[in-house]
């Protein structure tokens, strides 16, 4: 089940916040970014049609969890949700919470930086992401 | 509904492949790739959170078919999928399918291009488009 060489068998990925035999939610490690988390299937498949029905079902479950408590504990001027995986072939949901003076908005997270981000700014998200780990980790349970 | 100034409450965002009341399938202008697809939801909501849930199954299973239908078409290396709405905040799911040749591979499309197509193969797989927008009419429609 796990492929050699593969980042996210080899490990979380990021900070661990919830995982099941499915699935886990971490939250990245991305400078200027601490309202950054992925949903991550466990098993190694590269595509979303890769999944069967009720497994997608499961997974998006999941990750409009993770949406609705970014929305409600910091207010984002909006929700960003990719799966990618161009650089780490293993299906992955990133769920990112972005702000007006973030510093690539309005910009995807993945293009150049458009300005700093303001220190106090990031330093209220990184510490309100306390209570929406904890939230994730309690609403994401069965 | 219909938001002022909302581009995608204005028009179709792109060539239309499929529409039904609940949403239109597009093939979108984006230079350099031909097989970048999105699934418009034609209701003004700016996040995935504000459908209900039997809203979201309708929605994904649609950006599902996108998904296959593209591997089958034109083998992409990767597919990436994305609801961002920075620019347009009217939720859209991106469908790009992905090529180690492309202008931006591997690099998500949004951030700056690493190298020209080749204009032969972009022609490729425009071409095989024309299939592509065949087949999601005939597979989307109930």
């Amino acid at each position: 089940m796990k492929v050699n060489d593969c980042p996210l068998c080899k490990s979380d990925g990021g900070k661990l916040v919830f995982r099941n035999p499915q699935l886990r939610i971490i939250q990245a490690d991305e400078p200027g970014f601490p309202a950054f988390y992925r949903v991550v299937w466990n098993r190694h498949v590269a595509e979303w049609s890769d999944l069967l029905p009720a497994e997608r079902e499961t997974c998006m479950n999941v990750v409009v969890t993770v949406e609705r408590i970014l929305r409600s504990e910091l207010q984002p001027c909006k929700i960003n949700l990719a799966s990618l995986g161009n650089a780490v072939p293993h299906l992955h949901w990133h769920v990112v919470a972005r702000f007006e003076w973030d510093s690539h908005y309005p910009a995807s997270v993945w293009g150049a930086p458009k300005r700093a981000s303001a220190a106090d700014k990031l330093a209220l998200v990184a510490s309100r992401c306390l209570n929406v780990n904890r939230l994730i980790a309690i609403k994401t349970a069965p």
